[in-house]
């Protein structure tokens, strides 16, 4: 349990079976991933599920368990196509397109051929993996905007070096950012720990709501919007997915700063 | 039971619940729709459900039944915006976009306030009307472009003059095709009976295969495609969707006629 994610995850599996939380980082408000060796499972489990990044408290993965015999699912909705992902430990990763893929309204999915075989059929038939394996994907008339424009996203992604390249990328947008708050001297806070920190979104907090607002304000009337944090948990946030430009992090990286000077 | 969507939404149901077939066509091929005074029902049914418009086999309820307390459900999905409809009749309609509305990946619903509340609960979220219907169709990320798109149709619909002014468009399109049909003495021999016609899909065959093929590959050559019949009935269908304009029909009526001359 690692945000709003999993806990809508837990709550939808509790509708099918017994569920139980293998880590929670809930009462550390979310501001960390759990150890690997926290992890608690059993081999009878039918699965385990993670949340690769948490775009409301800013964590993410770095690594991911090896869970053996029992099946490792994740939601990355959003960090697919961000970094290289060894996708053998997953009998299911899922990904809604709308982060870093495409146009909302296209999930990705994939699954392991044996691990399709063992789900729930008392399901409505979208609903199963099965049904969209065996059609080719075509069973129901799919969202062809969508997959034609996801297409055209992988095609952007090989020709900027494929994600190894996107990856180096997208550290060193994120680095601009964190050093900032690093080397604030607490004016910004991150609210991630360091090794849980996402690349992906960046949350902070400023010392009083009054000096967010200020701040909240004035990025916006310098053209940086969507800083809000999400209304669950306010402060700012800044989501550096691949479509955004390293420039525009630098940009930023320079706002802080700037707006640091001004208000210290 | 008019078809093959029909037969989805009754396999569908059968994984819920105790289901019947009201009325079915199927012994005479799906060639027409049933009487509304042959539709049985007990109003203790859950609902009563229909496809309004058959794709694969050019039939379409010209008019629907008054079920009194037992709720109507209608899928919509072929026909929607190409003609107007008294939604007070349906406790619910549903119609993916793709036909009339927009590109696909959007499917619109019309549900009646206390027909949510009757819902089955033991299904996954996502597939809940309530879910969608409490967050202002805003609980998950939605589809925007389609959205955006689908805004777009109906400005374009408003602009041609609503929905009264598109049926009679419509009944135009589909007339000049059907007047082919039924002055050729039997060269095109109509899959629907007359009076269950679609005005979306228009489906018809010719005396024999050879001469079907050879139809179907000058269509093609002269700029008419997707002319062939579903694959699961063979033949020829025509599709007049909102889109296609008067001209596309004229044009194809025009050569229906030539065809014949030609290979009489």
């Amino acid at each position: 349990m690692t945000g709003s994610w999993s806990e809508k995850a837990y709550t939808e599996a509790k509708l099918f079976g017994d569920v139980y939380q293998s880590a929670s980082t809930k009462e550390g408000k979310y501001q960390s991933i759990p150890k690997l060796d926290e992890l608690q499972y059993k081999k009878e489990d039918a699965y385990l599920h993670l949340t690769s990044n948490n775009t409301i408290y800013g964590t993410q993965w770095r690594e991911f368990p090896d869970t053996g015999d029992v099946p490792l699912i994740a939601d990355m909705s959003s960090d697919i196509l961000s970094k290289p992902i060894d996708v053998s430990k997953f009998a299911l990763i899922y990904a809604g397109a709308q982060k870093n893929l495409g146009p909302s309204g296209v999930t990705v999915v994939i699954i392991r051929k044996d691990f399709l075989e063992l789900a729930n059929t008392k399901i409505p038939t979208m609903l199963k993996y099965s049904t969209h394996a065996k059609n080719n994907s075509l069973y129901n008339t799919p969202p062809t905007f969508g997959i034609y424009m996801l297409g055209e996203v992988l095609n952007w992604a090989r020709e900027l070096g494929g994600l190894a390249a996107i990856s180096e990328l997208n550290k060193k947008k994120a680095k601009l950012i964190y050093d900032v708050i690093d080397t604030s001297g607490d004016f910004y806070v991150g609210h991630a720990e360091k090794d849980s920190r996402s690349l992906m979104n960046i949350t902070f907090n400023l010392k009083t709501e009054a000096l967010e607002k200020s701040f909240l304000d004035q990025a916006k009337r310098e053209g940086f919007v969507g800083v809000n944090g999400h209304r669950s948990i306010g402060g700012c946030r800044v989501s550096a997915y691949n479509a955004v430009p390293i420039e525009a992090c630098k940009a930023f990286s320079e706002f802080m700063v700037q707006f640091q000077k001004g208000n210290e």
